[in-house]
């Protein structure tokens, strides 16, 4: 793909009167040259059951195609028509809290067969009206589709199904594996299952989650097959996955395997949304492009994200642009904004697209169209690019909901440990970021794992003993391993291992322990870290580690009664390295600890990056080996930078660079420059 | 009305023992000359179907009559019976969250006709028991009365019917009215109407708010038609209206139109509420006085309000008068006590009335006594004076509940963002209270709206194009408009305009925006204004906007990026002029607008008030030009005040004034003078 | 009983491989000689209905009778199979929140004939297979059971002719009493009768609670009974009781009356859990044991507490053999740790047993072996010893309920004001306990209160006018008599009294009051207590007290208005004294004023304790009036203390000690002394 699509969510059916032209006449000055519709309005395309209405899609087809725009095709399914719901009240999915109550979109039970079978009618008849048509590039299906915490009946039935071919239908096996003997607690006959929103037994609970995940993987399995039957083959399937929402993209999902779920689709679509004004700083475009890129190892879409947003995020002037240019970076060839238009009732009005209410330009607007200008300009040039990362931060659902189940500080299910998980792999990941550490996203599952020189777990909490030995076999065969507390502690069912801690990979990092504390009054000493006051600060949660004879100790405990044990520790394993991070550490502590751990192991003989945030760099390299760096400043002030690449070419004023050039970033700027290859 | 009523509601069913004597006695040594009771006690009345008892409250008559105590009847259909709830549970309302269970008042459905038949019932047997008494002076309908977020299926059912008829029987108008594309919420047949506690289109939410307002005033129509037929002409009907409740009374009722409802009524009642010792500072007394005198333009009844109540709330000695005397300077004629003696079981018994659990003189009961001579004394003399308001601050339930979907910070529908209206309500009043410009409060839909020479609306959010339009004449013909920000914004379903913000009156106030954004770090700048470093903070909201040439700009944003935007406009149009408030200002910088504003325009040539609070005044005038001023000193330390006009005397001491003369108001004291006319 | 018990709860059900030998044998090198089995797994016993398998059970009472090591059995019944749940839904309790659903233990309504029918049957079944092995020294019934908050029909159903006996079948009796004219409340047929889970009124909101805890004590008095059919001579019957769980044990349980229901125990069992580490401070394990001593007037059993238990508690080196000589202290003779072995899966995987997962000796375990050793050694010294209190501190469930109505701050039955009696009562207990003076607590409703020299009484609110004669006659007769705040409000069905506060014992305090208000600007003046300025400080309570002309003022109020009043008084009445703290005070004002009245009082001839926390001494007197003393030190410093008897010997080094000589207590420190009685 040499092209960057650019583009936006488009509702002609939301709009309060017709003015298709006017649009189109400033999305062509904006340079879009996409849009994604029709994913939201089933009841419009179907106003009574079986009365179909396409017009408003056909006719913006129409229009499109002749103003050369492209069309993505949305398949309606994630917010059910009220006739739907009045008539088949089991389509509303049961959850752990009763019954949903029609209204909010994504509250439907997507096992349920009632709601399948309509749903299937949709996508076919609409299908049938759009999908050979010229404008049409491609089939988003669905939208943020996840299980809606779906326990009803069904589910339930099934999951008990799921249970007995896992345990090859021995009640006995699982009672073991899940430990149900505790509170009395067991099942031996498969008809005696209770409902699995009461159940207390996280071993339970965390199947459960797993089997619900599936259904998401399923459910978009089916979708893609159905749409399968009307495509061409220049049209791609995609789908707009989301992150974990804390008012924004935060983390991996609960609900969703990333991983599993793309290998559905064609190619990999998400949406992100992050802090802007002066709270901006790139995070979430870099992590959620570092995941989304690996998922099928290929480029991806940004299929959603913000223009003006809330009053929190409309951008200040060159943020938008830095933003478009972040996304590129990390390997997205498709940036569209959640939306054309601001919408003037019901629930998102004050979600706010490029164009304001007044459905006029505006600055938002102005600085879109400088980036389509620029996208189409150099298009051709980044799009060569792709990403070498050395290191991969490895996650995994299972040990997210596990982490939900046993967080590592406040109590369990309380809002404070909900998906606890994500702000250590956000300490992790952003720490990397921030000291410009380009790295993947992968699953501990995936068969490309080894593929890295350095592998980062962040609460590889629960997992299985083959999977850990495994890990042990890539640090002894020259591979580099950084764990963090809490991790190889538990099987794959949440079993809690009864050798040493942290289990199996106690071998590699040559260290054990037996008690864990409260880090109340304890600091770190170390001598090799050069951790000043503020860094030297540990809280909730402290293992303490007992290093074999060997093994390196980076840090020990600075406390009253625990000052014997260590910290974090460096073991040399075979040809590799393992460390081992026993404590919850500030991310000031942990760049030292990183830093060190680099220096001794990939960067004992590269040059280890110098720049840190706000200026963010990003690279890529194309086949011949050129190499394409992105500057970019994510501060309010401006920023200077030395180029050390033997000479380059500033991409947007065309300028050439010399070694050793001090280039100057202004506020919320990007700069791009080629480096040819001198091979 | 040449009396002043003062009393408290009485509840001999709730003493522990007989002592009626003695309660009398105590009465009248306190001055006391009505009681209201009756209101809370359909189970004594009525203790098993159709069985009805009034020996308590006949006993009482008599008594009250022989004594000279005149007495108020309250129709006691707020509280149901256990029978009756037992007999037909559909009783009890199902609210958004479900059945209510018995137990807690107010919790019925004031829609079922099982409950109307019986209320109906106690209604005509109390009446025909009581009205034609010689005691009687006047009959309470209901007490407190809201809709108690009624949901059930006949409410949901009516409310479809009075959509149909809204919308002239086309759910075709009434999806474009109400946007219900949006997520494929469309209903295009009356049938598939969905469940309106799950709705989440703002449109749709906000018009049942509407209807669901307008089952009060049926109810309380419904009541006075059946009292009507049992009362003569020198009796009234009254309500006890509460207000938004946040541990006292807070601002304007998302449940009930004062103004509406009021109508039904001979004389408005309402309770109030407010903080005591050293929080007492008035406030809440005299915005619900300005609301309760302009609902019928007339006295009105304090129903209820607090002697001992809570802790936090028993007077310091001189409270308790203070308060006597600010709510007849606001207009009250009746001011009765919640209650007379503290109740010995139940929810309500730290709620003290003005006798402690001892039912002993106290010296809350002795100030009362205080009160109650003087009352008696002067009552002739301040009855003849009422005030006029030169300023209304306008008001509206559809904004109250539209800010509740779209508040100004925080979370739709979080604890912080309930009636989030009434915070700014209170600011933009509280400041005239303080700087001593006496208002009237009045709703926007009301006729007598344009009578005033200045109207200052916050938060007029969702408002009809004509409404905005004859705002847009009364300023070109003359009048004065202060707006907040968001103010017309949406139509009359909410539906956000298409035109630049702030809509219709842009052409007013000459100046638009588009964009708005959170003031994170930006203060104001004002040349004209004299802001103190405290005063150029600013919170919340901040729209960007773009004056019109000759636009006056009081102050702009002091912002790295938005320093080119006004913050606060001032505009002649016509013979009016218009001023803009588009960020959330402090109360002390909006005292500096308001007095920058009222300078220029209707203090051009008259001379506004100097003082403020801690001192208080309030004035009234007599249909002989003659004034009433009350001074009320609301703090711990006296204050001293100039008194400016030609000539007056003290009411209290009989003594005469000269102009310029100093007055010494001590701790919480009040004053009254008497100015002649001159003329 | 001149053993001391020392052991865990075991669950080799629970444990994930066979091991029984080597926990044997670990046991036994820690000194184990017993464990507690059997109360938690009744699905392992009966994996389906009526199918029973005690094999697990057997063979561990085998190997431990092998061993010398006993056994208590429990019986299974707080934690139901799920085959039950499924086949008999009901016998999940309904509550307040609703139907509970199946998962949780001790969610059954224990009310339930068919709950009640399988109970039975797993009793008699596991008995009858046990209870003559000869390792069986014991019985636990069921497991910290309480109510369940059921609210089922048959509760409802039963609630309401207990109602009927306790008034006598008069319907008019109960309305007089609750106070239920109040809302239209009353009933007046008893099958009007309204859901006890709607009710607002505090009277009957509380004798609701008081109902069901009787069923506690039925529920385990059915059990007793049951056992006794199986038990021999020297088998006792013992239950484990918890407290208030404010993630420890904080205070006394709204849930069970200890004293009601230890009568149909051989002995009291608790469980007693803490904050650990540097929270450390013996207080809970001080006040549980008080209590429990005081239930059947003998030493009692620690069923329960932690070993390493959470991260916040894993002992530091030196506690948890402070900890165990506390308990023994206080007058356990069993102390068992929950739990041996840490769990591997489900709820409580983080609730850490003596070993860890990996089921190998650690630190903890290794001091639980010292722990072990001094036991046997010293059992049969110190267990010939018990301690006389000359003061008692007087509990009541039923004030603890009613406060929960009426809570002195914060709002009716929010979060801060559940069970805010035990605030207090921890007030009271702790100043008592960090100035080493012994008590004993007990319940108000106790036929042995009268035999104490001092009663003190926190928050008395609600107990009848006989009970409060009864006090009354207790001082004038030479008893000493301190009372809080809101003492003696309400009578035994909170219905507030007519008479002067504080009700009947204003007579022997000398004082009342009529108003009380909030502290805000509040401050103490005292001319006797020398009173630093915290210590003037209070808050959220205060009454105005005006004292008789002979009550000596301790402390009077500071405060523009309310500096009149008495806030703190000492009366002298008959042969003793009343003191009454009208206010909420700091724990160090506490101090003073306890330290001014025991040396006014118990103390006028005696010597007061000088040694106070974190050095705890407390006191044991055998029939030959010998004396042991124990002296702890709470901190992690070393302290000094000077011995003062005539002479004694050291329990652990067998020094001899002479008097005034300094002991060095280590931290974390406990010394035994033996003091022979010079008689």
């Amino acid at each position: 793909m040499d092209k960057l699509l650019f583009g936006a969510a488009y509702y002609r059916e939301y709009l309060p009167m017709e003015r298709l032209h006017e649009d189109i006449k400033l999305m062509k000055e904006a340079g879009i040259n996409y849009v994604r519709i029709a994913e939201s309005t089933w009841s419009t395309f179907e106003p009574q059951e079986g009365e179909f209405d396409f017009s408003s899609v056909l006719t913006v087809l129409d229009e499109m195609y002749k103003n050369g725009i492209a069309v993505i095709i949305g398949t309606p399914t994630y917010a059910l028509p009220a006739w739907l719901a009045k008539k088949y009240p089991d389509v509303m999915a049961t959850t752990s809290s009763g019954k949903n109550v029609y209204g909010h979109r994504q509250k439907m039970d997507i096992t349920h067969p009632a709601f399948l079978w309509y749903a299937e009618r949709i996508i076919r008849a609409l299908l049938a009206a759009t999908a050979s048509h010229p404008a049409v590039i491609g089939f988003q299906i669905d939208n943020e589709t996840k299980y809606y915490d779906t326990c009803s009946a069904g589910a339930q039935i099934e999951f008990v199904k799921y249970l007995k071919k896992e345990f090859n239908n021995s009640t006995q096996k699982m009672n073991h594996a899940f430990g149900l003997d505790y509170w009395s607690n067991r099942i031996d006959a498969w008809e005696d299952f209770p409902p699995i929103e009461g159940t207390i037994n996280a071993s339970l609970g965390c199947a459960f989650k797993q089997f619900q995940r599936s259904l998401v993987t399923r459910f978009l399995g089916w979708q893609a097959e159905i749409v399968k039957g009307y495509k061409n083959d220049t049209q791609f399937i995609t789908h707009n996955f989301d992150f974990d929402w804390r008012n924004w993209s935060y983390g991996i999902r609960a609900e969703v395997d990333h991983f599993k779920t793309a290998s559905v689709l064609d190619i990999t679509g998400v949406d992100i949304y992050h802090p802007s004004q002066f709270q901006l700083t790139g995070a979430e475009i870099s992590f959620t492009g570092d995941l989304a890129r690996v998922t099928k190892d290929q480029p991806y879409f940004v299929l959603e994200t913000q223009a003006q947003a809330f009053k929190e995020w409309t951008p200040f002037p060159g943020q938008l642009r830095q933003q478009a240019w972040s996304h590129v970076a990390s390997g997205a060839r498709l940036l569209g904004y959640w939306h054309w238009h601001s919408i003037h009732n019901s629930y998102e009005t004050y979600w706010k697209g490029l164009l304001s209410h007044d459905l006029q330009p505006n600055p938002v607007y102005h600085e879109a169209c400088t980036i389509g200008a620029e996208f189409n300009q150099h298009a051709a040039t980044v799009t060569r690019f792709s990403r070498r990362s050395r290191v991969a931060l490895v996650i995994s659902n299972d040990c997210l909901t596990a982490i939900d189940w046993h967080p590592y500080h406040g109590h369990q299910f309380s809002r404070d440990a909900l998906h606890q998980y994500n702000d250590l792999f956000r300490d992790y990941y952003d720490t990397l970021y921030k000291m410009n550490i380009e790295v993947d996203i992968i699953a501990v599952d995936d068969p490309r794992l080894f593929r890295y020189e350095m592998l980062i777990f962040p609460l590889l909490y629960s997992v299985s003993d083959e999977r850990l030995q495994e890990i042990n076999r890539y640090i002894a065969q020259g591979g580099h391993a950084i764990f963090s507390f809490k991790s190889a502690f538990a099987d794959e069912h949440m079993k809690v291992r009864t050798c040493a801690q942290p289990g199996i990979i106690s071998e590699a990092i040559g260290a054990h322990y037996q008690l864990f504390v409260d880090p109340d009054r304890t600091l770190l000493h170390s001598e090799s870290l050069d951790l000043s006051a503020d860094e030297v600060q540990i809280s909730n949660w402290m293992e303490l580690i007992i290093p074999d004879e060997n093994t390196e100790v980076l840090a020990r405990y600075d406390h009253r009664y625990w000052q014997q044990y260590a910290a974090i520790t460096h073991n040399r394993y075979g040809q590799g390295t393992a460390s081992y991070i026993g404590c919850h550490i500030t991310p000031a502590a942990l760049e030292k600890v990183y830093r060190h751990l680099l220096r001794n192991t990939l960067y004992q003989h590269d040059t280890m990056p110098t720049e840190t945030f706000p200026v963010i760099i990003k690279r890529g390299v194309d086949k011949d080996e050129n190499i394409l760096l992105y500057y970019f400043n994510y501060s309010s002030e401006p920023q200077t930078v030395t180029f050390t690449e033997p000479g380059g070419r500033l991409l947007f004023s065309g300028k050439t660079l010399r070694q050793s050039e001090v280039i100057t970033l202004k506020d919320w700027d990007v700069q791009i420059i080629l480096v040819e290859s001198t091979k």
